[in-house]
């Protein structure tokens, strides 16, 4: 069977540009559009330019190497000719490979936002698609509110997309601006627009308003449409666009895509997504979702004791794809349901080989499950668990001892008569029999401690030079006077942007949080100076 | 035109519970099923009563008002009799209304993990069912690995049903328990599986490994389903299961499903579900996701210029449903309308009554954007809220100073050579001119500082007796350098079970948490001495 060739449009710079908080510099968008470009899809649509110095610098000259770079902008006001419509013009002239042109394709919007007549729309529409295609640009059309504006007057929403496609365009993309649109809606829609365009010249673009973004998509690709239009981790306006880094996985791995469609891109980058999904919320500066689908760090994770052994045994009965496929891994949490077998599991992974008869098998055991009934929980922080494996089996030296620190945290009025809070820590390190104390203000107690110990290592110190803490998080376990405080603190090595979790629990905060902060300087020195 | 029922089940204390680095509490469960009544679902899963001893006490007594209290466990052992599989007895003599087990539905399974014949496991599926029955439960069967079962062999899938349903259970789950099922593979099935099985017999479970829980589970709907698993916010093992939260609205407002369905939940219900959303994920301490379907932060705001403005004409043209429906509100950058009435609205909330052409409320909507600007979060922390307004308006005396504070924390060795950490707190309060300094131990800087605080407050000692504080919350806002400490505190009065939570945000954990305090021990002022 030939397979048929399905598109993938990505708007992460430009639609996914309008995310609350999100506000790309040129830099970030050729990082962006480099990653893209890895990843492996068609179009990279790089914003608007015309619209805001950033897009108009960065579309100063071309950005991808492989992908169709294209430009966004808006189709020719009424009453005016395309050759007379200066950002129309400004769009034609950007340094780019194909133009998409934003248009209303709901008559109420043409009357109201727009103010012109439902004629003048469709002349915008025709005039458009042809100046573009005039200036050597493919063209496409994104019919704006497509669904909304079908549904109030289909007659309409069918006359934009044909003049488009009539025009030239290349690709109509129907719109579910609003995102309220369901599945089945979208089928029965595309299958009436299928009656004026045929489908490989149509595409979709969809929202998450309803948590539908993915499976509207999919049901368009169903009804025959053969271009998606989505984001980078699904960001964008309100509650985002469609995830691409979702959808190309399950177009690649699953029925009946996989056998029916052909995409540009190969296995081998299919297995870069996980890094590529990680990379770009590194841009974003924010933490990856855990629980995100192919490439969260949960999504082949299982804490059920009773799955865990079997998962084990046979994965592929327990794990809906390979997870090597995405280039992520099966992780089986230890937990206090935690066997042996789980056990094992979890050592190969981090590349530690122990007999399952080894006796200190059973010793690690036993210390997980009692740390983990005194509030520890591993499953969050590998780095501490990594520590405590290597420790049982005799791995980690004794880098440095901390035999005593005192935190003083003061509120009260300075010289010029202002309350201020000041933290102080003082730490005593012993390495190699040598006692050196050291002494830090910070932000807070946590903060000056954290200073404190790091400031003199001694012959530690370049290992632990790109160590920084970027997350700290504090729960109490069982409330009232017996509480327990668990600190899960988040590190990561500045120049290998490696990422960890450390532990600590106590009933004592500062404690807590000190037995984090040491977990995560030995593991840093683990890791520089493997045993 | 009739509609038909469509049960929900929530699996949030059970399934859920199966969320890496999710851990509840017998206290988190109570108030959680709490919550749950107060959305006003059908049936609350909340547990498996035997597997753990929280599980086990959750189950000493019925925890819900209106919901099903349903307990979870697996079907008998093959080879022994009902009455004889002690874990299954444990699940029957627990505290609940009905009893959800959990069976094999993929023969592979059967063999592999259950080491038994595909008749023994058809008898467990009997012999369970009619014990539950028999011990006056409502019974239903969770077919796990229901889809891919299916795939494998459907005769032995429908057999697991049909077994169940001719044994009398009320409900047969159909489980998607590796979550990579597609929306139409789920509506063949289900079309499969209502030949054996009466469609409202019939119940779905879906994860999201591929995005499209949500999405397959109203696929099973709309293929005749009537029952549907899901919880809060869709936590769930690996990608999580399907969201509740999302899937109300979707149900209650939009066609089909408004129209042909009747839920449990009344529009009222459903216009508090954003606060519902926003609540668990405060037990859960965590951030709630600003881009959730629905009840997110940003799911009713827009950054567009362009659209901005025509929002405010004619919001329905730009919004899928209208924002109050689910207790949420439209974000457009430019309103300080909405915050004026949105604001007095709070304010009638807490009884207190202001002209909306009183000059201090325009200087409390400054002081409150200020404020949440800085990282306070009020919706999060009522009482820190109402002493905020009532301060403005100036209904608050003020009752006490702290003119300083000083807390330390020291880890050192004690006189027998163990390691300990002690804390230590001085606080220097001002009462009518008169300065009184206390100093107390505590089991880390926090209670340190509560009990220095608490410990002589004059003429107010006897109004503080009652005050506890029960949770202590902390997270990190921007994390990295520009980092602020947002810290939140639950109070209650021992005496009248009133509780109440407090805010404070600070670069200093210390500070915010200093800060909490003092609102928490004023706002127990505030109410024993009304103005």
């Amino acid at each position: 069977m030939t397979k048929e060739r399905l598109y993938l449009f990505d708007t992460t710079l430009r639609d996914g540009a309008q995310t609350s908080g999100i506000d790309f510099s040129v830099t970030e968008k050729v990082v962006i559009a480099e990653l893209l470009d890895r990843l492996g899809v068609d179009y990279v649509e790089g914003g608007y330019p015309g619209a805001n110095p950033t897009d108009t610098e960065f579309f100063s000259e071309k950005r991808t190497q492989k992908a169709t770079f294209t430009a966004f902008g808006m189709t020719k006001r009424a009453g005016r000719s395309a050759s007379n419509d200066p950002g129309l013009q400004q769009v034609l002239a950007a340094s780019s490979d194909a133009c998409c042109f934003v248009a209303k394709a709901w008559d109420y919007h043409v009357d109201v936002a727009l103010g012109c007549t439902n004629e003048e729309n469709l002349e915008s529409i025709e005039d458009t698609v042809k100046s573009a295609v005039a200036a050597g640009k493919e063209a496409m059309i994104d019919c704006e509110h497509f669904f909304d504006g079908f549904k109030a007057n289909p007659d309409y929403a069918l006359a934009c997309a044909r003049t488009a496609y009539q025009a030239g365009a290349r690709w109509v993309v129907l719109c579910d601006t609003n995102g309220g649109t369901l599945p089945d809606e979208v089928k029965a829609i595309v299958a009436k627009v299928r009656e004026v365009v045929p489908g490989d010249h149509l595409g979709i673009h969809t929202h998450d308003d309803t948590g539908h973004a993915v499976a509207n998509a999919l049901a368009a690709v169903d009804a025959g449409v053969r271009q998606i239009q989505g984001t980078l981790n699904g960001i964008g306006e309100r509650c985002g666009n469609a995830n691409l880094i979702t959808l190309i996985p399950t177009l690649m791995l699953k029925q009946p895509y996989a056998d029916q469609l052909e995409l540009s891109i190969a296995p081998a980058q299919l297995a870069e997504i996980t890094q590529i999904s990680n990379a770009f919320d590194e841009i974003l500066n924010r933490s990856p979702n855990r629980h995100a689908p192919y490439v969260g760090a949960s999504a082949f994770a299982t804490k059920a004791g009773i799955h865990a052994s079997a998962i084990l045994k046979e994965p592929q009965t327990y794990e809906h794809v390979p997870p090597e496929s995405v280039g992520n891994r099966r992780r089986v949490l230890v937990s206090d349901q935690a066997g042996k077998s789980n056990l094992l599991g979890e050592l190969a992974r981090l590349g530690i080989t122990v007999e399952k008869s080894d006796p200190r098998l059973d010793r690690l055991l036993a210390e997980v499950k009692q740390k983990e009934a005194d509030g520890y929980a591993y499953e969050a922080a590998d780095a501490s668990f990594e520590l405590l494996a290597r420790r049982t089996l005799g791995e980690v030296p004794r880098f440095f001892d901390v035999s005593s620190f005192r935190v003083m945290v003061e509120r009260r009025f300075n010289a010029v008569g202002d309350l201020i809070t000041i933290s102080e820590a003082v730490v005593k390190v012993e390495i190699d029999g040598e006692t050196r104390m050291s002494v830090a203000e910070g932000n807070g107690p946590v903060n000056a401690l954290d200073m404190a110990l790091r400031k003199d290592l001694g012959k530690y110190q370049t290992a632990i030079d790109g160590l920084e803490l970027i997350d700290y998080k504090v729960r109490i376990l069982n409330g009232g006077t017996g509480a327990v405080t668990r600190v899960l603190i988040e590190s990561q090595d500045t120049r290998t942007h490696r990422r960890w979790f450390t532990i600590g629990v106590s009933s004592n905060i500062v404690d807590a949080s000190f037995q984090a902060l040491v977990d995560s300087i030995n593991y840093t020195l683990l890791k520089a100076n493997p045993a």
